[in-house]
């Protein structure tokens, strides 16, 4: 599948990649027609790549190319390419451990860092879906499966101790985008960044007051080095809602470039992180008070339900026959060994669970206070309301970042969401 | 330095060897002389390679070649010749760190596996004079330096992240000597396993209570799993006082053919663990009660000047600037700020303290439990005498593990050790 590695890297624009297409039977015949009448448009809104939808007379394809920089700031920002291999490779691994669940690679180009997929039609990103007000009954399912799926078969579980050297070193070389989650997650929103930006002037207390909020940044630091330095399975690495495509009836997780083998409860805190914030920002896109409490008792229902679903299917997995050389089997024979090793599972479990709490509150702080924000708060457009949305998400990350152990079950989080639902922060200006 | 990359394998007897340092131009002049005249001795008393020093009329020189298997068991248990590589690695990376601390190497040949340094001479194994009953006055300054130097300038506390995962990708490949870790001191000792042994039949019933432990099962296996998937900096992976080569005045580390990226305590652990070994061993050695009563209380404070003067180093390295990207100086600028990175500083300590305590718990069972045993014992003729002492040890390991919390501070290790010098066990058989 991988070809042209003789080629040497250009940006595609709609004529080469016209041609480009073309030459390749596979993909001319799952399009149709004549290459001349397929429709190439240019639809990325990700921060990072070019991304084409084509379609021709039978079908239609996605196609993804990474620049050499960061698209939403551009060529001061480089960025290597090899990502788009790091990406193919995680969507290959992520297709065989849970089938279904990511677009089918039809084609990937490591020299033009290019990548064909088929087109998800008529997926929309379950962001604008949760913007909307769309509740998405497959989601629990599919998410969970595709969580404790991945994350369970590439630990070490799972895998032998050599097995899983060799995936983190087919890794180690993704770390530039590792970076980028690095400072743009973990630094830069507790200090003054130039990329910085929030809700000014509402917010500008609440920034200045994360600067100097010592435990806080203690407790960034110690997920920041747990996300460095702990390879526990093969994470997505950018799990929000806008890397989930969704329809009624169909999930499906995108855009794994930032994948690299680090801790299980980034993914899982991705996830519950972009369903608070879209909890949170609901109330700012209400029209009439109460219009969507229905949208938004399920968001929180999902909340839970994600977490305990992953939880369940990882422990089954688990109980179902590890392979992997941690917890061998052997050392906990007989009745009184099955017990302590399940007790011991329960365990891992809640450290888990504390882990995804943190890593929950660290992206919701980076949506508000960083670089890179999310459309469920930027679509308020009323600044002094989003600025209330975004103040309750905040308040509650802080507690869970802080705090966690304050936290021991998922419900504690969603109670505590629920309390926020209608508090009014103390806005500046 | 690295030569003959076209060479295949073959292992080196006396003549060969004769031949091949004759044909390096730089060797011949570090040894002098015909090579005809050089003397050549095989002294390898380690588990796994050959070692031959090599005398010449000016000067001498140590050997060391890897072979196709574990030299403790034969043929029957191959063991790829690539550590040579990574022991390669991680000594010129050592001396580096912790210049005059490592043997300085002439030559390498990645091919044969071989690797030609310094003869240290008159430089002793620091286990025999331990058992012999010498104090080494240098040891605890070199040693804690080594530990410190080495471990933290390969921490995320001293490099970029993606300089650490450059160096945990490049001593990946050495799994195989990590599975032996994995296998012999964290999963055999406590299961039937063809080749554990121990001083029967004194030990029998203990050895069935270690297999039948469950505390200790899941105590030793989350110090297995830290082991696998903690990789927190370059370890030397052996340190024990095997791999110390000692004189009045020096100290060389040594065999660094384990090394690779894994947790920090597992290093400081193993040196504390055979220090404890050398204290409970000594009662079997001594020929008159009280006789080694100077030497005994030298080792306690030399266990507990390892982790101090460890701890003071490693920490004063992070204090004088640390330059990785985990705990960023800028989220703990001004006053409150520095005071609240200096308590975390003592957090991180005693996390790594209790990860020390654990792992010498477990480098301690495996000595008395699993395939290989070290000297300190062994040398006790005596069986029963030597079941007494191995007792004591096994007796303190236990609480170190499974109760890892009673001990927070190294004294409660040393206190603990100082009460059991006398207990005696009730032995089977």
């Amino acid at each position: 599948m991988t070809q042209g590695q003789a080629e040497s890297y250009r940006i595609l624009h709609e004529v080469d990649l016209r041609d480009y297409l073309a030459g390749r039977p596979k993909l001319v015949t799952v399009l149709g027609g004549a290459p001349g009448d397929w429709s190439i448009t240019e639809v990325g809104d990700g921060n990072l790549n070019l991304v084409f939808i084509v379609k021709g007379a039978r079908g239609g394809v996605a196609v993804k190319q990474a620049l050499p920089y960061v698209r939403l700031v551009g060529e001061s920002w480089p960025l290597p390419l090899s990502r788009a291999h790091y990406e193919y490779l995680a969507l290959t691994r992520q297709a065989e451990l849970a089938p279904g669940l990511v677009p089918s690679v039809l084609h990937h180009n490591d020299a033009l860092a290019l990548t064909v997929m088929e087109l998800l039609e008529p997926h929309i990103i379950m962001r604008k879906g949760l913007i909307a007000g769309t509740q998405y009954p497959r989601f629990v399912d599919d998410v969970t499966t595709f969580m404790a799926q991945t994350l369970f078969f590439t630990s070490d579980l799972a895998l032998t101790a050599a097995e899983k050297k060799e995936g983190i070193a087919a890794f180690a070389g993704n770390h530039a985008l590792c970076k980028i989650t690095e400072d743009l997650i973990f630094t830069d929103p507790y200090r003054v960044a130039e990329q910085n930006r929030w809700t000014a002037p509402y917010l500008d207390a609440t920034a200045a007051a994360l600067r100097d909020d010592m435990e806080l940044h203690v407790a960034i630091s110690r997920l920041k080095l747990k996300f460095m330095a702990s390879p526990e399975a093969l994470i997505h690495g950018d799990l929000h809602t806008g890397s989930i495509m969704v329809t009624g009836s169909e999930t499906r997780v995108i855009d794994p470039e930032f994948a690299f083998y680090g801790p299980m409860g980034f993914d899982v805190g991705a996830v519950l992180a972009n369903l608070l914030m879209a909890y949170f920002a609901s109330a700012g896109h209400e029209r009439a008070p109460g219009e969507r409490a229905a949208f938004e008792a399920w968001v929180l229902e999902t909340v839970e339900s994600v977490w305990n679903g992953f939880a369940r299917k990882f422990l089954d997995l688990w109980r179902a026959g590890a392979t992997g050389d941690a917890y061998p089997v052997s050392l906990f024979a007989g009745e009184q060994g099955a017990a302590r090793l399940e007790a011991e599972r329960q365990t891992y479990m809640q450290r888990l669970f504390a882990d995804t709490v943190g890593f929950a509150a660290a992206k919701t702080i980076r949506r508000i206070f960083g670089l890179a924000h999310n459309i469920d708060f930027e679509l308020i457009e009323d600044p002094k309301r989003r600025a209330i949305s975004e103040a309750r998400a905040v308040r509650l990350a802080r507690g869970m970042m802080v705090e966690t152990a304050a936290f021991p079950a998922i419900a504690d989080v969603t109670g505590a969401a629920r309390k926020l639902r209608d508090w009014q922060a103390e806005l500046s200006g």
